[in-house]
């Protein structure tokens, strides 16, 4: 059984030593004598627990005191909603870019909410970020959303947007804590924590302070951000287990090298396989541009561009015989892929 | 440490059986190699997994074909919304029954939504269920919601209220799977897991299929009770770890006398304290009328009827001291409370 590399997306690989961690705490949380699954949230020990996970997360990402970072319940696609319901109140209007299938349902999901505008124009299939000198971004959006890494299409953002002072909104939800990246150039960033740091059950979000005090009447409170930010993400019972895992996945990217080295690490694991798709005679195939190329997650297919069934078949068994599971890509996308989380 | 009874009213206690059980399992799930925080919910194994909870509930409270049972993420209160995103859209006006705080704020988020009518007179406190008799129902109601178990001030209920075919919707956040009740009188029973069944994180809804296809078009699509249902509750990532607990949870009671035992249980303990405190001429004393004191929450005052702080206090530190844990009462309510979990 120790034999197994667990490709999977997300939810997907947890370092080990977060789990020694999670089995030594199970019934005793730090010294309380029971377990934190049962400990109530208005308690000095989850007020401490929770203060301690989001000053990881401002170390890491070096979050300035003008960000807030809560911690919500519903998923990535919880804040497809929560983010329009937050923030589009202002024009009414919010600029969507969509270079995936992950940006496309976030788009699908503002709709409800307001006009939503696509800055970027309808592509038959996602291979690269289209050049931001062909954005067609409205000066009165509420804000221009982006999907930082496309999980199932293996597109990922090398660069940050400029969007004039329209505060830009950005997807995380699969490669947050990747890589060092400059906060103060987003609004809003938000990532579910199943995907890269931790487990299903609590999505994140870094908000700059300005932007909240705008939430729709129609904002359910448990998505309203001003409401959680006040009650400093303990508005109502919150998924403590899932964010303790989160916090201790967190401690362990700040043990083991923080963002540099988790960089370093996404950037080398996936050029061995990059490389190796490349120098295959077109055996394997990757579509995506090179400078798009996801770090986190790698498409690719087997045979011809568009795939031969039997040989991919093949190729997931053979893997599967070898311990190398959850190969298989996105039943919304048939090309394989590859997932790198951080270990 | 071993010598610790923990009373918090949720997060609250959990069978020890349990926690051997998600300690055997943390790291290979059912033999998978791997653990369930790593597994797709796409997977086999999470499908597998998703079936046998659901119908799990469905044996103990004898849910017939014609009820969905569902998963969501958001907690109680996120269904405060919920409900009337799902339901309301019908009349647009829908009546609360308000016997306690928690109905009160579940009446407040509703009217986000809508026209929401207070079927009952406002109280000073809450001791007791107003007499169906006098109860002002508007026929035209979208649907007649109720808190069954007051958590903070201890009411509960002993009947389903008649609701002349407007369907009825209850909160049933802390007292679900505390005892055998008849499902086919209520249009919408809902219960987040971290009091009775399990872990925050994770919130059952139990709806009748005819009262789906009416979420209003503000409703996301994580709290569409339609949209979970068509995707069986897979609709995102589901917050699996939260929902194996509360399985792990839901098959303990099974094995454990099912719902009857619950029931049996929860009578003979919270019958134990109430006989005290009526017994301690007015030392201890419990505001709620006997007839609607609830099973699971017991509210009571130390000294005075309005209580006396440096009693309480004394009360709560001697108590801690023998290791009687997490017994004061809601900061927004100063009573002590005891809870009762099922262990
Ligand atoms: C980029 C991206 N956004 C959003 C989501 C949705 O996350 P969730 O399943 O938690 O709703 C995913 C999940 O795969 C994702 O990869
Ligand atoms: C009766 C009742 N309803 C709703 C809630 C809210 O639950 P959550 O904290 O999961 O939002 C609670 C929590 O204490 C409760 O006791």
């Amino acid at each position: 059984m120790s034999n197994i590399h667990n490709f999977g997306a997300g939810p997907a690989k947890l370092p080990s030593e977060v789990f020694d961690e999670l089995e030594e705490e199970l019934v005793n949380f730090n010294g309380t004598g029971i377990s934190l699954m049962e400990t109530s949230h208005r308690s000095a020990t989850y007020i401490k627990l929770n203060a301690e996970i989001q000053d990881v997360v401002r170390r890491l990402l070096n979050v300035p005191q003008n960000y807030k970072i809560l911690f919500l319940q519903g998923g990535g696609q919880g804040q497809f909603a929560g983010v329009p319901l937050n923030l589009m109140s202002r024009t009414g209007t919010a600029d969507y870019v969509i270079t995936g299938i992950w940006s496309v349902i976030a788009a699908r999901e503002a709709r409800k909410y307001g006009n939503v505008r696509f800055a970027t124009p309808q592509q038959d299939s996602y291979v690269n970020i289209p050049d931001l000198s062909t954005w067609d971004l409205d000066p009165n959006a509420s804000y221009v959303h982006i999907c930082d890494n496309e999980t199932i299409d293996g597109v990922e953002y090398d660069f940050i947007p400029n969007t004039n002072g329209v505060p830009l909104v950005a997807d995380m939800c699969s490669n947050i804590m990747s890589k060092k990246f400059d906060i103060t150039k987003f609004g809003a960033v938000y990532g579910c924590a199943q995907k890269n740091i931790g487990t299903a059950g609590v999505t994140m979000v870094i908000v700059r302070e300005d932007l909240l005090n705008q939430a729709m009447p129609a904002c359910p409170s448990v998505f309203d951000w001003t409401l959680t930010a006040k009650n400093n993400s303990i508005l109502n019972t919150p998924p403590m287990q899932a964010i303790e895992v989160m916090g201790r996945v967190l401690k362990w990217i700040e043990r083991n090298g923080k963002l540099e080295k988790m960089e370093e690490l996404a950037v080398k694991k996936s050029s061995m396989i990059y490389d190796y798709i490349d120098q295959s005679n077109g055996f394997y195939y990757a579509p995506v541009e090179k400078r798009f190329r996801s770090k986190m997650n790698i498409p690719f297919r087997v045979g011809p561009p568009k795939g031969d069934v039997d040989l991919e078949n093949q190729f997931i068994e053979d893997a599967e015989k070898q311990g190398l599971i959850q190969l298989r890509g996105h039943r919304w996308n048939t090309s394989l892929r590859l997932q790198f989380g951080h270990c």
